[in-house]
């Protein structure tokens, strides 16, 4: 079936999404080339970017939805496009971590790659104004963000997602340290791993060296991030 | 029984914590009145402030450890000063709120006053050093602070304190917008309800005014401290 582009709908820091022309239940995603850090304060055009995002969280979701987990993607249409199904985003982001990094690191000052005794799941509320601040599963019912039935699925979607994701990166020698994950509810109410998972919301560190394999190099000026992103693609689809 | 003040353990930024002579299962706990705000970055003395939250806060403790809540609380010695068993304090201080209002409002972008659908339970890293930042549940067993059992337990004694504080509260026309728990454990493994109850740790709003009869009063500058410390005193045990 074809699937004609319509209007554009949306335009966030790394993707554009589309309507589908006489399709109102579905959505086309577009994934760009920009690389953007710190809320979109630091910018730059990493060449394959979007097509090396586009092709791992293709990837993933038909693994992960084989495995019965509900994702809003469909189908892959080109390089940088998706078909997904329109669903309702969820304004609560979903962290998974294995290792401390990042701003829990700087939160609880703590070193960089800290073991966790278990995987832990954190929540944000999805705001680029308020820059994601971090808030919990009760604060998000509260306020109506989401149900706790939801949040419930969310979690367990979450670490089931992660324990995909952990086993497939460690079998490249890679360690997943933690990604970001978020949720849509569909027409029918199903709640669906919707955005993308890709190395722009996962951390990647090559575990015998410690070597950054995700956006930090582009936050921390570490290498060229297209250089980094291709490496990644070369070892999950073959060089 | 007699106890004779020994050395002093601790000194905090609105009390002082004594060993008790003979007695290492215990400790005496003394009130300053010294306020001070944005982590010590705005101080006072505040006349009184120590003897109403010493007051208020043992009253509190005893109508709780009567209703089977575990405290550490033992019996008042003085005006200022009490006696308590020794715990070791969880580093997770518990926070529960049912409005919107301070660090939630801000972190947020919410209006103060917002109302909240149910009350809310946060988790805080108690350190001076980093300000207290927020985490949760997961991080806190991951990383060692607590166990599962005892944040279970911890989740439910808030909810409880929080069901009688906020009737109770009621009664005199007040709000009660938020507060803040300390737990330890004590020789024995228990998790007893520790620190204090009082108006520096809580958000208490007159009902049909709004007007604030809590530390904010000083934190905004908006009366003066012992005076409205010394109103809620004449509010709680008659004039």
């Amino acid at each position: 079936m074809d699937v004609t582009r319509g209007r554009l709908l949306y335009e966030g820091k790394a993707k554009q999404v589309y309507e589908v022309v006489g399709d109102p239940t579905h959505l086309v995603v577009h994934y760009k080339d920009d690389a953007t850090a710190f809320n979109g304060v630091k910018r730059a055009s990493v060449t394959d970017k979007g097509v090396v995002n586009a092709r791992i969280s293709a990837f993933f979701m038909e693994r992960l939805a084989g495995e019965g987990v509900p994702v809003a993607f469909v189908r892959t249409l080109g390089p940088r496009e998706e078909l997904v199904r329109r669903v309702t985003i969820v304004p609560v982001e979903v962290v998974v971590r294995n290792v401390v990094a990042g701003s829990l690191a700087k939160r609880l000052g703590l070193a960089e790659g800290t073991p966790l005794a278990h995987p832990v799941v954190e929540h944000f509320y999805k705001s680029d104004a308020l820059n994601d601040p971090p808030m919990n599963e009760d604060i998000a019912t509260a306020l109506g963000f989401a149900t706790a039935a939801e949040l419930a699925t969310m979690r367990a979607l979450a670490l089931r997602v992660n324990a995909h994701l952990q086993a497939f990166w460690a079998g490249l020698g890679i360690t997943l340290v933690d990604f970001k994950l978020e949720f849509g509810r569909d027409a029918d109410g199903v709640v669906r791993l919707a955005d993308e998972i890709s190395p722009d919301g996962s951390r990647l560190w090559e575990t015998a060296t410690g070597r950054k394999l995700d956006k930090d190099v582009f936050r921390r000026d570490l290498a060229d991030l297209g250089d980094t992103y291709r490496e990644l693609a070369a070892r999950v689809f073959g060089g």
